[in-house]
């Protein structure tokens, strides 16, 4: 008989956004007219930049013709497009990371949902509270959390990030061996400084552990001290990997291209406390169950290294920043107190009331969709993530919206 | 401390076409200026059809305009091509499958590497024998066999797939859970009656087994009474999961766009017997840890359903059986015993000697690339595959250096 693996039955209600989606259809159906304003989901709208759509055109127009037409390709990815990356991403900013130590994938989403394909299933992983929901999710389903209880899964180590740490989780006193962090933080809009990530990297060091680093949002760091690699601190290649996305970049949530960087020296260990090298091991998987990632794609990804693409993709997230600026500000002057929104697209609005209430009360009286914190963790208790990636001139309708509701 | 899983340790030798590119690349080396005819990797060579790369076109230059560009997307994948997928793949032919049973995905590889995420780990999975490695792998990496010894995985069944049975293997006396079938065969060129392949539905569903059914060669049937879809078959909806790829039938390998067949019917049981719907798992499974395959790439999937773009893709696909044919006659000819090449881009040949040793003699003295079939499975011994994705010419001077090489 064949048996599904039961610990997707551990799996806490469903995936967040399907939720919010759900919520919002049925509020829709009910209200046909009413025009709603979109400030939750992270999904970006300002169209790719123009240096991305040539480069991608042009690609497509070789996959026409017999003399340049492309077919499968080693699982890594183009090296066109990771000499770019490894030169622009890392190199320049003092991170000795090579060519073969990227891997192109089609998202993040998949990277930091797959990587835990590669370690033990008794491993004790660490994640942020409030946490993108995927690192949870894609742990639980292989198996390595208990039950579900008072939204928290047993056996995972929680690092709370709150108001009093500034929504950078320290280093635990308990040991972990598997670390997701996020900086510039989705939800919370928290970024981290050189010192607070070098505790880290000590920390897992120290532990024989590995950090998992997600760097989705680094395109928003404005300010030249923060790191933006975890890669920047010094002994982090043997203890972590680091997950990066064109999406928010350069608008490619669309287009569906990522990269994930794993470190010749990065090591897991065996039973026999031999370690083994972590870029054998991805490599592996992937070429397993992967076949990499459109040809036409890898080209618009290329041209984000362009002058022009540097400068559209500079000149988009801009844009998205001044619309951070905006709703921060927004929610500070009604008494709010707001994180992120500078040097990341989220703010993060602690409401003073159960945030699906307030995902609700918006939703219904401002026609305005925010994401409820509590989604993200038991620490997002009380709070909405506001995302910047949005119009202007709605955004600024949907907080004039949410500012009469408020009040009313 | 980070463990590695272990399983990845039991993975036999590495993956087989990258010891190819391995053995081939160390030839090219010691030879510079030899010219190799490319033979083996299943890898088409033919540009993308026009339609395709009209339609690809258009949807890029959407990309660019904020009216039209287009973001983050239910992970199902888009409605206009599901439906057409539906209409024109499945309810033509009298498969009763609807639209939201479509699950549009990067690649059949990825999925038919990951649908065992689904199961339980002690479920006994049946893999025919030659066998597409990434069925056995992925689940050996899942931690579903025991170890490797003498060319197999303990704790799999085995299904030889053999010159006796005319490569299509009978249902087993064993009970199985999960069992792979792919027709036509990945490396045989094997096809399935519409008995024979009955016989495996009336054995999942006696058995409460599911079948992954592996669809990718579909496009080069031409005998109209050889079953095209699983669901085809009284009964398959409760017990089959159907995986399909644009690769091979539209000349997708290097673009990526494929799909995965998941009935609402379909089931699998939890602990307590009851039946659970994969439908809603594959969906959670894809939901976390997948975000869509890219908007220009699904519309020019869509176009394949045109009707210049089906003629394209008969063209296509009637080209690459016209390169099988020519190697069937020319193997056949020489005296060696072969299979498919019709139906089927594949023609997997007897050699009458070690595979290896045949690969070796044919890429040194006739400079052409074959696959050793002892690299898909014990039965595969002795055998190579030939695959007929290549250009007339350049085949056809292949053979003649194989004829020498053989008559020296």
């Amino acid at each position: 008989m064949i048996r599904i693996n039961e610990n997707f039955n551990k799996l806490a209600a469903s995936y967040l956004f399907s939720e919010i989606r759900k919520r919002v259809a049925a509020y829709s159906a009910g209200h046909p007219g009413v025009e709603l304003v979109k400030m939750g989901i992270g999904d970006v709208t300002l169209p790719l930049p123009q240096a991305c759509v040539s480069a991608f055109s042009r690609a497509v127009a070789e996959m026409g013709v017999a003399e340049t037409f492309r077919g499968y390709r080693d699982d890594e990815g183009y090296e066109f497009l990771r000499e770019k990356i490894a030169a622009t991403d890392f190199q320049k900013r003092g991170a000795d990371i090579d060519v073969s130590e990227i891997f192109i994938s089609d998202g993040a989403k998949s990277d930091s949902g797959n990587i835990q394909d590669l370690f033990a299933r008794d491993i004790v992983v660490a994640v942020p509270d409030p946490v993108y929901p995927v690192y949870v999710d894609s742990n639980v389903m292989a198996g390595r959390s208990g039950a579900f209880r008072d939204g928290r899964y047993e056996g995972f180590l929680y690092l709370d990030s709150t108001a009093a740490n500034g929504f950078v989780p320290s280093v635990p006193a308990e040991r972990a061996d598997l670390i997701y962090l996020c900086f510039p933080n989705n939800p919370t809009g928290a970024v981290v400084s050189r010192d607070e990530l070098a505790a880290w990297v000590e920390y897992a060091r120290r532990n024989r552990a590995l950090i998992v680093y997600d760097a989705a949002y680094v395109a928003f760091i404005r300010d030249e001290k923060l790191p933006q690699s975890i890669f920047e601190i010094e002994g982090a290649k043997e203890s972590a990997i680091e997950i990066r996305s064109f999406s928010k970049t350069a608008g490619f949530t669309g287009t569906r291209c990522a990269y994930t960087v794993v470190p010749r020296e990065c090591v897991a260990f065996s039973g026999k406390d031999e370690p083994v090298s972590l870029h054998a091991l991805w490599s592996r998987r992937q070429n397993t169950k992967f076949n990499g990632v459109s040809y036409p794609v890898q080209r618009a990804a290329e041209a984000v290294y362009t002058d022009e693409g540097q400068r559209e993709c500079r000149a988009m997230t801009d844009y998205y920043l001044g619309n951070a600026a905006l709703i921060r500000s927004a929610f500070t002057a009604m008494g709010y107190a707001c994180s992120g929104g500078e040097h990341s697209p989220y703010v993060w609005v602690n409401t003073g009331r159960e945030s699906w209430e307030f995902f609700t009360l918006l939703l219904e009286k401002a026609h305005v969709i925010c994401t409820p914190g509590a989604g993200f963790g038991r620490c997002g208790a009380g709070y909405v993530r506001f995302s910047a990636f949005g119009d202007r001139e709605k955004i600024g309708q949907g907080i004039d919206q949410v500012k009469a509701a408020l009040r009313a």
